[in-house]
């Protein structure tokens, strides 16, 4: 079977960024990762992308990326997966050059979630990506249902508030040094335990903010080794899916698609997930991404927090976590998100993470999260040299 | 490189569905393709559909799919390339199965029209196919671009408004006894000339209607030969793009993504596209499916209409076009219309497509267009015996 490499990457700023539309959140990512990849055409182009149709009256997405990007003509489509898009839409694109119809794929992740031109508010357009008749319809928005699964834990473990600050805390202060970072100040505890209640028990300080942002991926079948001779390979990639309403699962504690997609991404790298050097999980709120480091078999369920608090999760830990700040600082355009983290476990392996530049790692993975664990997207990294 | 094989089809009645949300769509199709492909599993699913995110408040499609399938735990993804979105998840899912890693793809194209719990109604949300800034936002809806090309082709071949009745008289001949057809009645070149203006010069009968509807395929890696040792094979598959707004194309009269994608899924299923012999085009207006008869090269530019009035395309022609009655009269679901047309020519190689059956066919091909022309997939599927 024919392997995939990232061969470039490019991103744009994350915040509120008055002077870019969709258009050219795209462009900016997409010609940068074409540059850096030292290519100007590419076989297909995959967007992952979840709320254009919502916020910004703009669908077809697939022909409109490669239209601004100057490059109509080529195979073009739009992959959804809730806030799991970008993660999908890399999945997919990995998929179209093990198919070897393709050998070279442009993968962009973009939200453009301020501004928008359209038709309907942030709030209603990310409670999409919860069940529209079962949840939606009954006044529960998404962070109140993430607010219901935190609660449970929180009980569950005997929890204290203080537990689910050390999450965010440590992604501000890896965010500090990250140029494109949407929120890069450091806070502490009394900040966090001082911010509002969002949904109780969510408060401001544990939930991502929204913010307009592109990340592309060019992805080759063929190698391309750096000066140094090194190259990263996406060496297993997984996707699963678990009810889309929380009340229909049998635990509200268990990423049972997380754990699934994990399983097989790493059993298609064929690395054992204790070989990890660097890993990004889907921070939305603390408490996701307390959830997805127990998927991932980091830490026993309800043990998050000490990890966390340990500093073991700190860029010079045993296992740097998020080390540009994950979606709590570096930002969380939703379709873009899943790209974002594989663009930065590619830097990282690559050896090409700036200030946030973990010591030598080999293996990464990131954790894309579509919906309260409706749909997982494990991908795994490896630096080969 | 492996083979894709078709070895299961469903769907649903096409029409103002009220008893059906989108979930009793996706579960109603998708069921009935697994139980003709005799299968109660999958390794994938695939999900085409353009508009759920606004029309229904409901994203994450993929996992909505599956849950209600009862298939939770498997990777599932909505494919989105505008009215093009259909045709766009077939591809897709056979990519995966060409990747080597799924062995058996579920694809279901759904959409949910009317009676729609959310947030838009239809036209803008069929506009969000159409340039949002500098289309859309100057008042042009989806059917005043279509107008505009019609408009243009008028005048370039000196046609006459009955020119363009052949085609939806066709295809509301051919829907009268198509079970799951939206408008089973027929129509006189009176009744056409007579239909009210849309948005001139386009008639209500130049049209599709809008609907709701679905329709599902199994694709597998493996021949599934019938009691006749007939098997259909999705031979060959392009997709390709043009620019998204009107004003930025060489030639409004020319669609040159669908020549694209024509000429390489030919090329790819090494088949000569003169040994078409069951044909579906994307009429979602008269001009439309005129184009894509002239992009397949079955017609002369500016001759689709005598083709379709000398009697060449009837079921009993040489050249049958849509013979369970097209968009234009079988019905418009509009991101299930890619995989209607596919179950069709699936259905008629198999020789099962009933009262629509047309003789004897080997091999078929459908087109399926996004936005103006913007992204289009072209299917080509035979039959091996």
């Amino acid at each position: 079977m024919r392997k995939v490499y990232v061969i470039g990457s490019g991103l744009t700023n994350i915040g509120t960024l008055w002077n870019y539309g969709l258009r050219d959140l795209i462009a900016e990512a997409g010609l940068a990762a074409l540059d850096e990849a030292g290519v100007d055409r590419v076989d297909a182009i995959f967007v992952g992308n979840m709320m254009s149709g919502i916020l910004n009256a703009q669908e077809n997405l697939g022909a409109y990326a490669a239209d601004y990007l100057g490059l109509s003509g080529v195979p073009a489509f739009k992959v959804e997966a809730a806030c799991g898009s970008g993660g999908a839409a890399v999945l997919n694109a990995a998929l179209a050059i093990k198919s070897g119809l393709f050998d070279r794929v442009l993968v962009i992740g973009v939200e453009k979630m301020s501004d928008m031109t359209a038709i309907e508010d942030v709030t209603s357009a990310l409670a999409t990506a919860s069940e529209a008749e079962y949840e939606l319809f009954w006044g529960a928005s998404f962070v109140s249902l993430n607010a219901l699964i935190m609660r449970a834990y929180a009980m569950q473990y005997n929890l204290s508030e203080e537990d689910f600050g050390w999450l965010p805390i440590l992604m501000h202060k890896n965010a500090t040094d990250v140029p494109y970072a949407q929120l890069r100040f450091p806070i502490d505890m009394k900040a966090y335990l001082n911010s509002p209640m969002i949904a109780e028990p969510i408060r401001l300080l544990d939930s991502a903010p929204t913010g307009d942002g592109a990340a592309a991926l060019v992805l080759s079948a063929s190698e391309s080794r750096d000066g140094e001779g090194v190259s990263v390979e996406l060496s297993g990639f997984w996707s699963s899916t678990d009810t889309v309403a929380l009340y229909t699962r049998e635990d509200l504690l268990e990423l049972k698609a997380a754990k699934i997609a994990a399983k097989k991404a790493f059993e298609m790298a064929g690395i054992p997930s204790s070989d990890l050097d660097v890993v990004e999980v889907h921070d939305a709120f603390s408490i996701m991404g307390y959830l997805n480091l127990e998927a991932l078999g980091i830490v026993e369920p309800g043990k998050a927090h000490e990890f966390i608090k340990s500093g073991d999760a700190e860029r010079s830990g045993p296992l740097p976590v998020n080390p540009e700040g994950g979606l709590k600082a570096r930002g969380h355009p939703v379709g873009a998100t899943g790209v974002y983290q594989i663009v930065e476990i590619y830097r990282q392996l690559a050896g090409r993470a700036g200030s946030a530049q973990v010591p030598d790692p080999k293996v990464g993975a990131a954790m894309n999260v579509g919906g309260t664990g409706a749909n997982v997207v494990v991908t795994v990294l490896r630096r080969v040299s």
